[in-house]
């Protein structure tokens, strides 16, 4: 028998997983996995499960999905099929309706102050009968309380004695897209765009709709199609068929449609000399141009722009500013309700003041002047989507001009697909964030919900990581990512914990032995690549272009913001930008008690102290080391925390399905290999430049700086 | 009761198709689709496979592949798990072995004349038990017979009386992936490369033992991982690797893996000044390499070159020859039994002559020069992968070298992804025309199966249509090309029609409602193709560089044969190219007997007509008709033929499932619309070139000239 089993063994290790579990565990269903519970729940659940009821007369296309979706999870948990409708409330039914209807309107639930997108989901009695209730103000808040009840039962948590009530408290959740006509993907590393623009409109892709669910699973209402750096050819007629029928499928699931535009469009499509948004002609152009777009998508959202940075075009390029630009867009979409989201990620490279100082100097300027249909977004830091970043000060800075947050969800500049760092903790982190604008207290949560200054749009938008691979987001762990972005926009004062632990559970199971093991590798990733890649505030260290590896002794390009060496600026005496008043003095964008704070090498916080303070390598940090010794201690820190993340990802082994076990494993090893990597290439160049040994103990680094200098990276993903 | 029917339908209009179906039939399966037998099939076919018996001490891996693939199967097909291994001999068991096992020479099975990669299937009785015995003199053999095994189940004709002999005609079976390392795939429509090069040798995609299944499932027993177009870091030492990873993954499914190697590799990555093949260091280098790859895949199957074509470099960049360049390679894998397949597609932009005459001018007077272990790779006409050429007239022309076939997979030239044709028909056209090499019934087929000739070596390399896309091919149809060229790998004798029923019926299951339906379309479709595009022997209209869509009047690129007019050669007073004695006098590469037959318009087949002859526009055809007449009746009836696809498919709608049946029906849409525009532009540039009204009942052109000239397609795919 021994040696049965030995070619059992033999079998599996040629041929890789079992078909069935290959199969069924390729990561496609992301969160919305609807296996089946354990026995003992399912015949629980059964019972409180017994029908779908709602209101057949509705036609409402989002409750229909939430019908929909809550038949396809109870069939996948519970083994037994609802019948999929009824009007008739029967016992352990689970009824869906809306405010409008009159068996809803009886049950007096606190659906007021709930809005369009909230619902409550709740355990009564309807007709004498025990149900549990879904409602609503709208389809569309069916949909989302239907989804928390799926939720709820994949968690293992069933369906006695509810009272829940929930409503976002962020109008936008969007997803931005820096996908290209040609299904290229600027910093995607999940493979192609999964539109295909190609076969558009007249082949819609299954996976649009389930696109479609996973987003309305977790509250997002809108997404923006195409790059911001874009082509004006989405605007053309084809393009925009092709948009109303991504909208057609995204429609039942409370889901807009948005477009990115290219601000010098008019001439490039629209045959016009000029884009000058004061130019009657070029308003006409893009009014008529919005009619266009209404007409074939009439719920369609609005524009993104990004302009006058990197080298688009702009209103700036006719001496006009942002405001102007934006207003004049705003003027083509609002007889339709449409609005415009104006980026505020702008750098010149002809400006010589500090990058991270533009964004402020260019937009604080125009608070108060942008048209009520338009709103901000502005980066979650001052640089770009650094492992760790001081909150961007615009924030808490525009009391008249409504702000939305931009995160990056795709992972450009920590380690693409193949790392695992969950980047909840870096939302919760700058969200948390106090600007002071208001007093103590005004985190920047609070800015972007907007009671502080009463903004009357507000938002959140992230930057997908999105591709056609299997698992959408070219990695388990990077589904998190996709999942916690939901979350936050739908509450920016989640816990990044609290979701990291309900996404383990509905990804791997509810299974007590892997969710807490789960959390802790996520709650440690993120701290562990700022520590192995840019510790101590250091920030924009990677390599030229494509962000991925050290390239901390870059110093030749063109632009000088374009290199490593602007940032970190170290030399034989000390390393760190001085953006205090001896240097560029970006800390006054601050509120004054902030400016202060940052202001001063003693008070800042040690994790921001690069970003702030240029300082001596034998500055003594707060725990009496030299900052030369603190700084080569975190670099070994982080290559040790991956270490860790790695043996207790191993230990998970007999809880994961062979497949998505296997592949966070030999992810894991690629970034166990390269955080090692980043340690001994940043402390050879550290030292280089200092002309200080390592500090004691610290292990020497495998190889000399010139191999370092001399890795490249042909054909990486994402450009 | 009607009213709750309208509500169901409004719920799957808005929601497109059913959960569980989506997933299940998203042609991820290909032909391996093993669905479960109607009842009484699987009633039946239980009793034959109650057990999978195999020596278990054998631990090779191929066979161990065809035990996982067969229970893989019958878990599927009769829902029933049968032991996984059993040494004992049971009633009903399916009984795989070699040949060196006492228990199958016991059988005195024919064998002999098998080779290592034939297998016998047959019903018979051992140790007095009825089992079915699948039998070879390999493992990959037993792989290959457990294959068609279960084919044989899938089509529902069971394992009674069996009695099956079968062997590849041709030892190379493979195909040639043209991906590039940055995943772009050149002509590929079916989404990226599947070799996720980034992620190797870490991460093996569970989808490459799925390619490697499929392939080993028709017989293909190589592949070529690399563009043609090659890159040299494709032979650095991290890419070694690479290729290492997968060709572990490939190995027990029969399949070595090779390279495309770039000539100039020896400058680019070897620091040496030449690529000279004369030159010892150049030899040198090519061996060390040689020895590096061989190292990390000891079966490594050589080297795919293009040489001196299309701007790549070679070996007359040196004033050395074709033979001299592929023989130093072939002295480098010698020594461990590797092979060079050396690419005759050769044309120079520098050379005024005809271009299908450029080949055979550059290999012809180099036959028998060539190693023993090169085979020179010839595509299937002297052109370029249209949708109708004359065979290449090297075939039959090299008696002392030995040639293999290039077909393309992917429909470079014949619609994309989109449009649906069957390529078997093309194969058979070709491999069925008669070279008189040897006299009659020389044909292309005998000549690379290589019996008229003795050559050493025998292959056909199909260019792969495989990418990332759920559905590998980019359409189901696609897929049956795929299909089809493994089977006429290994039987250039296969039917096209008798392999087109074949898959449909592994595709889309044994139902006799649809099987003769499918065949219809799929034997239709390739003279609807060339009809709409490129009828009466016309070839490479297609627009510029992407090749889709007409673009038969470009005429201004700075090369020659760059231009459609140079195909085409249309005036006022005829159209066609001349290519006998009063022209380029191509007819001559053929044996005398065709050059006679081809060198007169009388005795010409009219489907190659003005290939080979410019002919004027009243010339009188075989129906009575003027050529003009005749041209543009070919024209309507490959859009008439498209028509009658859609409708056959259309009726097929009852038995396939939805997303299937949908997909194709979308692409079908895109078909017709695009055969009715290649036909309306193609007559209203011939009519304005001859000068000519439209034929009587001709409908006339939806648009000006003009506007099918001015059609652009921006973002094309395949690039």
């Amino acid at each position: 028998m021994g040696r049965l089993i030995a070619w059992c063994a033999a079998l599996f290790l040629t041929l890789g997983a079992l078909p069935g579990i290959a199969q069924a565990e390729d990561g496609y269903d992301l969160w919305l996995r609807y296996r089946p519970l354990p026995a003992d729940a399912q015949a629980r659940d059964r019972a409180r499960a017994t029908a779908v009821i709602f209101d057949a007369d509705q036609h409402d296309v989002q409750v229909l999905a939430a019908v929909d979706e809550i038949e396809r999870a109870l069939d996948g948990m519970l083994g037994a099929k609802a019948p999929t409708y009824g009007q008739a409330v029967q016992a352990g039914g689970i009824v869906l309706g809306t405010s409008g209807e009159p068996r809803i309107k009886a049950l007096n639930l606190p659906l007021g102050p709930l809005g369009t997108e909230g619902y409550v989901i709740r355990s009564t009695v309807m007709d004498g009968k025990p149900v549990t209730v879904v409602a609503a103000n709208s389809g569309v808040g069916v949909l989302y309380g239907s989804f928390a009840l799926i939720q709820h039962l994949q968690r293992g948590l069933g369906l006695e004695g509810l009272d829940i009530a929930s409503a976002p408290k962020l109008k936008l959740r969007l997803l931005n897209h820096w996908d290209n006509l040609d299904r290229t993907v600027e910093r995607g590393y999940a493979g192609q765009s999964i539109w295909d623009w190609w076969k558009l409109p007249d082949f819609k892709d299954p996976r649009y709709t389930d696109y479609a669910r996973a987003n309305a699973s977790i509250g997002i209402n809108g997404t923006v199609l195409n790059n911001v750096n874009a082509k004006a050819d989405s605007l053309t007629a084809p393009y925009i068929a092709k948009a109303a029928a991504l909208a057609d499928v995204f429609r039942p699931y409370g889901i807009k449609v948005y477009l990115s535009a290219r601000w010098s469009s008019p001439i490039e499509i629209g045959g016009l000399k000029t884009a000058d948004p004061l130019d009657p002609q070029v308003a006409a152009w893009w009014k008529a141009k919005a009619d266009e777009i209404y007409k074939a998508i009439p719920d369609f959202g609005g524009f993104l722009v990004k302009a006058n940075s990197e080298g688009q075009p702009g209103p700036q390029d006719y001496k006009r500013n942002h405001a102007e630009g934006a207003n004049m867009l705003a003027a083509a979409v609002r007889p339709h309700g449409g609005i415009i989201m104006w980026r505020a990620f702008v750098y010149q490279h002809e400006n010589p003041e500090d990058r991270a100082k533009q964004a402020y100097d260019d937009f604080k300027p125009l608070d108060g002047q942008f048209a009520d249909n338009v709103i901000v977004q502005v980066k979650n830091g001052a640089i770009d989507f650094q492992p760790r970043e001081p909150f961007h000060p615009l924030f808490g800075a525009m009391p008249k001009t409504p702000l939305m947050m931009e995160f990056q969800i795709t992972k450009e500049y920590l380690g693409m697909a193949t790392h695992l760092v969950y980047l909840g903790p870096l939302y919760e982190e700058v969200l948390q964030a106090d600007t002071f604008g208001h007093g103590k207290g005004s985190t920047v949560a609070k800015v972007i919900e907007g009671d502080l200054d009463k903004y009357k749009l507000t938002g959140m938008a992230g930057v997908a990581n999105i591709g056609v691979d299997r698992d959408w987001s070219g990695s388990t762990f990077n589904q998190a990512n996709w999942f916690v972005f939901g979350r936050m926009a739908w509450d920016p004062q989640a816990s990044a914990k609290q979701v990291a632990g309900e996404w383990s559970e509905l990804t791997f199971g509810p299974n007590p032995a892997v969710r807490p093991k789960v959390v802790d590798i996520m709650m440690t990733s993120r701290d562990a690549v700022v520590n192995y890649m840019t510790p101590l505030g250091l920030a924009h260290l990677m390599a030229t272009s494509h962000h991925y590896g050290p390239g901390l002794w870059v110093k030749d390009l063109a632009r000088p913001e374009w290199n490593p060496v602007y940032y970190h600026k170290a030399d034989a005496t000390g390393i760190g930008y001085d953006r205090t008043k001896t240097g560029s003095n970006a800390v006054a964008q601050y509120a004054p008690m902030l400016a202060r704070q940052f202001g001063d090498v003693k008070t800042t916080p040690e994790q921001d102290l690069l970003w702030f303070h240029h300082v001596g390598w034998d500055y003594r940090m707060k725990s009496g080391k030299t900052l030369w010794e603190e700084l080569a201690g975190k670099y070994s820190l982080g290559v040790r925390e991956v270490a860790d993340m790695h043996s207790a990802w191993s230990a998970l082994a007999p809880y994961i399905d062979q497949d998505r076990f296997a592949k966070t494993n030999a992810f894991l090893s690629i970034q166990q290999r390269e955080a090692q990597w980043w340690r001994d290439a940043s402390l050879a160049y550290w030292s280089s430049v200092s002309g200080r040994q390592l500090p004691a103990g610290e292990a020497p680094p495998a190889k000399p700086l010139a191999d370092y200098e001399a890795v490249s990276w042909p054909y990486e993903p994402g450009r």
